[in-house]
């Protein structure tokens, strides 16, 4: 099959996070297709639609192929203004407000950019995950550990840090992370594995293939012994042994993204979400 | 209009990140329910979506109401057992899939978690990106400034360590922070003065309201010199006064939540995005 291309618009009345999610969400369903992506966020206004339509149809003339466009206008107005452009209308609002509005009987308040519009508390709790991830990176101080939802423990860069921060923003979830060293744990005397047994409950493992792991310690830092094969071999190995030993619950990162990680670990350690409950 | 409280249903056999992410985007615009929400993610065999609607039916049946259910199924037999299930069912795979596939002419590859399954270039971006956020994290180093993308220039709690984060995980981007202090800038011998002076193209202000940044500051610090309101009133002058004397663009966020922010650092210094490209 040739290989196509289509030019996409994300567009919004507000940051077009929305749109942005659900139209990669579906773009990402045809491999054969390169697609050419315009965010168009904070369309507010038929004046900035108008403005949008110009270059929709511009390029729809230069392509000869109508744009596709996934929006997620609240506004009625500006909605029909780029639904009159040249292009393939995807529409998340229209779609699926109207019969939600009859389900729920009762009108919807048409608010532009409810969602990431800033409420006060998530706001503080974002910020106060997001600080205490950054703060309890790479095992720097245990002493919050009571706080933690969660506690990371894996090699270096198995993917913790990501994941914290992940958990953090996404879901305004406290987690901490602790390295998996070669010396850690494996003697029973050390202060720090009798902190870590005391929060046993909130440990989660991840591991990693150690080719893969090979390959993430190479490209920042090539032929160290740090990125050697054998080193990170005998660490994950280590690692693994402790999870087991220690009735540890893990997952095996090798394949995963950060949103699947953290979808596992919520899953897994059945956390509550502290954003959008 | 009385409170009304309805229990909804976010289904995927992936992450199920986008149902959530469209999900609350709609229900946010219905201030006068209640929702109890439930992520089931992963859900990616038969057996598993019986599971599903076995939960799905018994609260139908206690709460005498179908629950909502948000669904990026993408297993057709899967989505036909949890619509068979007793909920008002939200589709948008078959929604928008089905008219995309005829707008481009070919089928889709109904592959489940497509958008979040984890593809090699991305990951590693993701990383370094979000490594990059850390290290630079309130203006450690200055080192590598000349590989940002944006530099964030703002008080202190002005919501520029979330924000820089923020633009690592979701977009790729490498931004650096650098925190506004009452000293910096304000003698034009300093080194770190001269260093930022090098970037500023990359600079952007991010100012808040005194008030509020007093808010945010005794939150954690009540009491102190540093969340009163003349620090924080002094201080922000002073970085509002820089912005405009040194001609940088700086937004207020006072009422902003992290996407917008973001959003708007993306749309103002035009930065090319280094995930979903």
């Amino acid at each position: 099959m040739p290989n196509k291309k289509r030019t996409v618009f994300f567009i919004s009345d507000s940051t077009a996070i929305t749109a942005e999610t659900l139209g990669h969400s579906l773009l990402a369903q045809f491999d054969h297709v390169q697609f050419h992506q315009f965010t168009l966020p904070f369309v507010d206004s038929t004046d900035k639609a108008k403005e949008a339509i110009t270059i929709i149809d511009e390029i729809a003339k230069i392509t000869e192929t109508k744009p596709i466009v996934f929006s997620t206008l609240v506004n009625a107005e500006i909605r029909q203004v780029i639904k009159n452009s040249n292009c393939i209308f995807f529409d998340s609002i229209d779609t699926f407000l109207t019969p939600l509005e009859k389900e729920l009987g009762m009108p919807s308040s048409q608010m532009v950019g409810s969602y990431h519009k800033l409420k006060d508390n998530i706001y503080d709790v974002r910020m106060d995950a997001v600080n205490y991830a950054l703060v309890h990176d790479d095992g720097i101080t245990m002493k919050n550990f009571d706080t933690a939802d969660v506690i990371l423990v894996g090699v270096s860069r198995s993917g913790k840090t990501p994941t914290c921060v992940y958990l953090a923003l996404q879901f305004g979830i406290f987690a901490a992370n602790y390295p998996r060293t070669e010396e850690n744990f494996v003697n029973k005397d050390r202060k720090d594995y009798a902190a870590l047994t005391l929060f046993k409950k909130k440990l989660f493992g991840l591991t990693i293939n150690p080719a893969r792991l090979q390959k993430i310690r190479s490209e920042r830092w090539p032929n160290s012994r740090y990125a050697s094969l054998p080193q990170c071999q005998a660490e994950v190995g280590m690692a693994e042994a402790l999870f087991i030993a220690e009735d540890i619950p893990y997952i095996n990162v090798t394949m995963m993204s950060v949103e699947e990680i953290a979808a596992h670990i919520l899953q897994f350690q059945k956390l509550q979400r502290r954003l959008f409950t």
